[in-house]
């Protein structure tokens, strides 16, 4: 049997054993559809518990190195892609319309938007006041106010302070196992700025492919600018890469961790795939990797990133804005090293545009080992916070005409509502009630009677009163 | 020969001649001194009369695009900078608009640029630890963290908080005589980020005007962006707007109240023309007025803003990095009212860029009263600091090598060196000894010998040595 080496490890044990299979998994050792001991005689065999097989299978499979078949057993996911179909022209252009980039302005993607005054609105994700860290952020800011005068009356050099690039690099590597120089980060004023800085890097003679559904702000902010984009439907995968490959598209846009807003975590094959698409060709192709909540996962380790996998043709980007607060505007992404050396050469010039007084802050929080508490916490309190929504729906007469997916993973999840009533109908009705509930159509989905629900400011003590008005106005007959 | 083709022109014969050979010099085609055909064998090779080729030189030359040489003839002129001791990059293109843009990195301009480790910098606005009011922030930043935790986690609007745009309308009508709504206010992390809005806001179609010399970081940011920009000479009246109107601009960017770097005030005759110029044609046509340190006039009333005489055609910007400090990244721009309507449409889907924490303590900053105190006691700092350093040139031997032009305004003046050094031997020869004295030159302008001091950042303990050393340099032999 499959057996591996739990001596002088440092990981907890299903970590390792996770890794053990993940490596075996790439390097080919445990090929494609290789049937899996089973859970209880693996953990015997290995002398370890049941539990601990069983948490690094669900790892596995949730980032796609293996597969389950009902009553069968685990078995390893073909990874790697094969050869593909020369690209056909037609049809592939069923795919390029702009119609999200066009559309409305009423953005309330990811709670960046306007602020309004619903009693619930799970599309925001403001930050409930009790879940920021006042009292260590002002214990770091009155330090830093005291002690740091010089640095804080130094210009930040354009791509942020050295203290707070060194606390990120730090934190990737920690953290989401990316090896990065703080000379390959760039600090800005929030996830939208630093797209803006991007297409000023990668040029505008580019095409850009965005997930549809997606980032809705990603194809309002290339609309605006005028640089053409083409939307790529996401499937049960993520995003197709065949479809992808048949567009004329330079960059992609994805969201791999936790795709906005259906919540699918891309497996490893589709990931190898999308990587061998930007290295395929003779002009440049580059990944923007959007890491937007991957320290919300719920459940298990969070993510590999693709920047991982591939440094010199992903764009990795991620904020602040989703763990801390939103109204913080910080962001960050790690460039690949050719990007860094044309960044330097032509937009060095524009000056950060985050003041010192919160780089400076921020870095403190994250290298003394406050950002890590503060994730764990906020982690334990959203998924208790999901579970206290799922557990209101469950008790409520919403239940037998709702289907829950999630993925444990970010601070959403999606309901499907079975209801004659269309998708604007739904949110319209609750408006009337000032609860905002936009459905998966309005970020481009062609899925209907899909809701997204982003629980991150929902007041908790009010849920089941919330669940309720949901229920009652779909109920009701006007 | 140089030869243009006259088929299917709309111009005037003179006209298009005129703007065939601008663009060319414009776009470095035609290199300075190259020399011009006669006006006869030109007209005789392009098949017009004599008169239109001397039409299109007069107009040229009026606008410095071209000079003559007695009985020798017409040649191209040098109308961008020359080369600084900067990190070289593709020289071919010496004369072209890309050359400042793609020229150093080390962007002074304004002290927005780099953090370098001169001994003294006079080209850089970086604030002196001494001069922040650091006890009132923390005081402010303390309370706020604890009283307003609400608000602290409320998304800003796009163009931010209602509190800090209140309190700057107040401040503009208190102070600088401006009338207008908080809704007309759009708030950013600093002024470049600002431009950028502002270039999205306007359209990527229209054609910039920009002082010459002057704000360096707009030129480089047009470029970027690949927007068409016109340089305007600047002559002891600020902005010539018989060149603007004879150039095909829609939108100009000026410094009226203290002009960026040679320190000239507009008059007002001249404000009246430049009005005119924006209101007489049937395409929209806008003034951007950077009014970025009216409030350190030293003596005297502060000039008017362009915006309280006509807010119907001046984009109205202002910054806190200058009158603050330049590591807090907030400016503003006060639109006209179409403007604002046009920005709620398309533009308002940006979450605004300036966090909440730094919003809220600035706006309880100047509503309180503060921000006017601070700028009164930095007005008195500012005002001894540059007697400080006049009076230690005139002490110096320095003293009868220079002369000083300043207008009692802002927070740098121009000296003259008479010195037969060359400008790029005089700022190499001090960067030997640490200190960074940039010529106007540097900025565009084609006048020689005179350098800008921006004492913001000086230390004043040292001044008398960095006075001596400066001489000294100067008068050294090698």
């Amino acid at each position: 049997m499959l057996t591996y080496s739990f001596t002088g490890i440092t990981d907890n044990l299903y970590e390792h054993l996770y890794k053990c299979i993940r490596d075996d998994v790439l390097s080919g050792s445990l090929p494609a559809d290789y049937k899996l001991p089973s859970k209880r005689s693996f953990a015997k065999n290995l002398s370890v518990s049941t539990i601990t097989v069983e948490n690094a299978y669900n790892q596995l499979m949730s980032e796609g190195f293996i597969y389950s078949l009902p009553r069968k057993g685990f078995y390893v996911s073909e990874i790697f892609p094969g050869e593909y179909p020369a690209p056909e022209t037609e049809s592939s252009d069923k795919t390029t319309h702009t119609q999200l980039s066009s559309s409305s302005s009423d953005s309330d993607y990811g709670g960046t938007g306007h602020s309004t005054s619903y009693r619930v609105d799970f599309s925001s994700n403001n930050t409930s006041p009790d879940s920021f860290p006042f009292t260590t952020w002002a214990k770091l800011t009155r330090r830093i106010l005291s002690d740091s005068r010089d640095k804080l009356m130094t210009n930040s050099p354009s791509n942020g302070t050295i203290e707070l690039r060194l606390a990120i690099a730090e934190y990737l590597k920690e953290f989401r196992g990316i090896y990065t120089s703080p000379d390959n980060i760039i600090v800005g004023a929030g996830t939208e700025y630093l797209y803006t800085i991007l297409l000023q890097l990668l040029g505008g003679g580019m095409t850009y492919a965005i997930e549809k559904p997606g980032y809705r702000k990603l194809s309002m902010i290339l609309d605006t600018v005028g640089i053409k984009s083409v939307d790529i439907p996401v499937d049960d995968k993520g995003l197709n890469v065949d479809i992808l490959r048949r567009s004329n598209a330079d960059i992609v846009h994805v969201t791999p961790s936790h795709h906005f807003p259906t919540g699918i975590t891309m497996p490893v094959k589709r990931r190898y795939e999308l990587l061998k698409w930007a290295q395929e060709a003779d002009t440049p192709r580059y990944i923007i990797e959007d890491d937007y909540d991957s320290e919300f996962r719920l459940t298990g380790r969070p993510i590999p990133p693709l920047f991982g996998m591939d440094s010199s043709h992903v764009i990795y980007m991620n904020t602040f804005t989703k763990s801390l607060t939103s109204t913080i505007r910080i962001s960050y992404m790690v460039l690949p090293d050719e990007l860094v050396a044309r960044y330097r050469d032509r937009l060095s010039f524009y000056s950060c545009t985050v003041s010192n007084f919160e780089q400076l802050t921020l870095a403190a929080f994250i290298s003394e080992g406050y950002f890590e508490k503060h994730i764990n916490r906020m982690r334990t309190a959203y998924r208790r916070k999901r579970d206290c929504i799922l557990d209101a729906i469950k008790k409520s007469p919403l239940d037998s005409i709702s289907e829950i997916k999630e993925e444990n993973a970010g601070l959403h999840f999606i309901i499907n509502l079975k209801t004659g009533l269309s998708d604007e109908e739904v949110t319209s009705r609750l408006r009337k009630v000032n609860i905002n509930l936009l459905p998966l159509s309005y970020y481009g989905s062609e899925t209907t009677h899909s809701f997204l629900i982003n629980y991150s400011s929902v007041p908790m003590d009010d849920i089941n009163n919330i669940i309720e008005s949901i229920s009652e106005e779909l109920n009701s007959d006007s």
